[in-house]
């Protein structure tokens, strides 16, 4: 069981606290003076290469690698007021003072068009996920118990927001590592609530969608399917999760941990699939951090996400899933996403994904790279 | 005019010098004894996220930020032996020593489809395009008769690589800055011939000729007309050319050089569009190095790269381009693609593009970023 108390920061954003034990007193206030934040984001349409963006003028001035003393993540303590009132959580989670998404809007898509001019305001939602109370730990080094409240704080925000009028996706997240430009090291994620289907979960579910059509069946069932008969990709399995290497890899490490039933979406999971889940992705970020010991002092820095499905246009066919991948390509050596990524979206990956799945399997033969 | 001539590299590679003036001796040998180069690049396809990947093994060991005085973009002199055997040269263009793509197909697309897994041999082209033969310089810093002869050098690989069977994309790229993961520091640029249009680029010749079939005109020739009526996102215009950043931009700053002829790619450009060329692309560059100064010591790290037609499939709606964008959005802050854009290919900005254009322009009002 987990949890879940609400309360309102000083400027009226939404704050909750999901615990792993009942009865925890979490209703310190806010006592800070905050103005009230000021959010003029737009998003507007590429019409030559089809894909919105998020202009957000606003979040220029935003906090930048305070010093950890600062830590806005940090519960408040000793007279010092953070984000988080109380003096201790398990899992909180609040809205960004510096959205680029915020508001809602009552038309699912309040686009106005003037051909070739598209924009429309930002609507959605930006929220921050503080794994833990301790500055010092990261996702991987929870319990399985603390995960697992993690898994039931994201799903609880998926379910809240996939019912707030314009959010279209709801994409939960994590950067870590300042490789990746976190600005905050407390252990946290994100969740974005986009007033459209991000481009990349669109593709996949018309592919979804296309594929359901002719076969009458999941694609993603097929491919998991074809990637556990092969074998070579797959890095772990468990009774509810397989974790593999996608056969297409655009990153030097990277896995997908896929729903071994056919699932759209984090609340739809069952309890068990849930604490299997939390063990499942716990195992998996471990053996991200093994991959360049004994490199000294520095954890793999990793972007993790989760493929849900849509909130309504071609939800019906998708599969869950999630997926990790380093920006590292070997101790001290990054990939950069430089001009055929960037400017052509083609992604060039110099480890093969086989051998990739070998080293995140713990197999260190054949591997040349180090 | 510009002067080409021909020679092989020890291992056979490809190498062209290309110079303003005629009669120039480039005939040095390479003396080196270099081990045929072996490529074993792969071509993968994902069927969930529908796009190409390049799986590129065998670059994991490929030279690294090596120390200026083995610079292998340098001329040959005094006994050191580089990737130019000559003593000197104006540009130079050669086949990568450690390419992603190489080699030849007759077919135009060898895809061995085993549903879900469809890969093929990764055939292409992999050049660097040296600009000059002084490893201390900038493009930006090149005389316009210079930068002259880069583009017609680009031209003419364009030309001769969309003859070559098995590439179907021609993309010409700087990657400059140590920021961007810039492994040479000499000035220099890269070609590659794709086996595939690029999903970026397929989905602008797609959005191109759907636009064509429905208004029997250019949607970019429409786009230009509208951005110069509007103005405020026009940088400066000649007589062949319009800079502006675009309506929608994903980079805190990102400008396109659009063709004000309806033209398709680099090899249609008459002397006079490419002289103008040389004039404007030059100006933009030196916009992006004031953007900020007084930063001292650091040049501002870009992508720069042409949007040129596909060299078959759905080449017939194109209109040329060129796209440089940066990844710095103040002094000492840099724009990371995490979560939202390698994640769900959604880009936020924190930059208006009207801020933008204005920056780049040289009118420093309204500015609130520094």
């Amino acid at each position: 069981m987990t949890y879940r108390q609400q309360y309102a920061l000083a400027d009226g954003r939404d704050l909750f606290y999901y615990d792993l034990r009942a009865g925890q007193d979490r209703s310190a206030a806010d006592r800070r003076e905050l103005p009230e934040t000021a959010t003029a984001s737009q998003i507007r349409w590429d019409p030559l290469f089809q894909e919105w963006s998020v202009i957000a003028g606003h979040r220029q001035s935003r906090t930048y690698k305070p010093p950890v003393d600062l830590c806005p993540l940090c519960p408040s303590r000793d007279g010092r007021q953070t984000e988080i009132p109380a003096a201790d959580y398990d899992v909180a989670v609040f809205e960004n003072r510096f959205p680029s998404l915020a508001g809602e809007s009552a038309e699912t898509f309040g686009v106005v068009e003037d051909f070739p001019f598209a924009s429309g305001p930002g609507v959605g939602r930006c929220e921050v996920v503080c794994f833990t109370s301790d500055h010092d730990t990261s996702f991987a080094q929870l319990s399985p118990q603390h995960a697992r409240t993690v898994i039931d704080a994201l799903a609880d925000r998926t379910a809240e927001l996939s019912r707030t009028p314009g959010v279209e996706y709801v994409f939960c997240f994590e950067n870590r590592g300042e490789e990746i430009g976190v600005t905050l090291s407390h252990p946290h994620g994100q969740i974005y609530g986009y007033p459209f289907v991000p481009p990349r979960m669109l593709r996949a579910a018309q592919a979804a969608a296309g594929y359901s059509a002719e076969h009458g069946s999941c694609l993603r069932c097929e491919l998991l399917r074809r990637e556990v008969e092969a074998g070579e990709r797959v890095i772990s399995r468990t009774e509810h999760w397989t974790a593999l290497v996608p056969f297409a890899a655009r990153w030097p490490y990277e896995a997908r941990l896929v729903a071994n039933r056919h699932v759209g979406s984090l609340p739809e999971l069952t309890g068990d699939e849930r604490d299997d889940l939390a063990r499942s992705y716990l195992d998996l970020l471990r053996r991200f951090d093994r991959l360049f010991e004994p490199l000294v002092g520095s954890k793999t820095p990793y972007i993790a996400g989760w493929h849900q499905a849509p909130v309504r246009q071609l939800a019906g066919n998708w599969h869950l899933g999630a997926e990790v991948f380093t920006i590292r390509r070997a101790a001290g050596k990054l990939k950069y996403l430089a001009g055929s990524e960037s400017g052509a979206a083609v992604w060039i990956n110099d480890i093969t994904p086989e051998t990739a799945a070998a080293r995140l399997r713990g197999d260190h033969s054949g591997d040349a790279s180090g």
